[in-house]
């Protein structure tokens, strides 16, 4: 017997979902690098379908993004407990690199980053939602697409 | 010019990355999933030289192990303001499925795990340290060996 752990996809899913979207400031990304997986931290600021985020020259996933720009990105953080009985979300995305005229957008949710927005080895990259898995938590595994992810 | 982005390793260094070994219950994995780079988390319990994990067969992680044993750990939790600016240490890892008689060193770091460990789609795993990454934020980033991840 082939085992379907995803199940349909309703409001409250969606909901969890959205939630974990627009409250994310920071996600694990996973990239190819030299044709092995690589994680690595990355900041995000949520847009339209897709995140921001601001990478830097000096990190393996810059470069790693620019070879193969499809990646996936986990975001949700665990609180107290079993770490797994957290909700948390994987969207496998494609990176663009972007002109920083966009920053303004990004800024808006890492104010931080305006110390070392402007240095030339920093490059403001689009992650666009291309599907996700959402797990809300033990056996509550669901597959949505990036429609599924908006308000 | 060639940049360098890497540190000398020193005390310091060493004793923040085995600080966010020690203190690992869970962590961002990274593995090769159909030839695409797959995030997704898990929970751990650090072992000597290694972590274990527990994995579910529902989980897309758990057979791009078994496919792919080459993957990646991002461990250390962002506390508030700039995310980037909390260390985080990234270990490239070897998966080898283990037998579930050593599941006591597991239990010990995650005892709520005991509801489901004996459930036949959950899998004891070993990943052991292959090399790491040390970013302890800007600007100070260190590789490092599995040697100088122990106590």
């Amino acid at each position: 017997m082939e085992k379907d752990p995803f199940r349909p996809i309703d409001d409250d899913a969606r909901e969890l979902a959205w939630r974990l979207v627009r409250t994310a400031r920071h996600g694990a990304l996973a990239v190819l690098l030299r044709g092995e997986p690589f994680a690595s931290r990355i900041a995000l600021a949520p847009a339209d379908g897709s995140f921001l985020t601001l990478v830097s020259d000096l990190a393996p996933h810059t470069d790693a993004l620019r070879q193969h720009p499809r990646a996936s990105l986990m975001i949700g953080e665990p609180g107290k407990g079993d770490p797994l009985a957290h909700p948390r979300l994987t969207v496998s995305v494609a990176a663009e690199f972007i002109d920083k005229q966009d920053a303004a957008a990004y800024l808006a949710y890492q104010p931080k980053a305006k110390l070392y927005i402007g240095f030339s080895d920093f490059h403001l990259v689009r992650l666009t939602i291309c599907d996700a898995l959402l797990n809300g938590g033990f056996g509550k595994a669901y597959r949505m697409s990036p429609a599924d992810l908006t308000a």
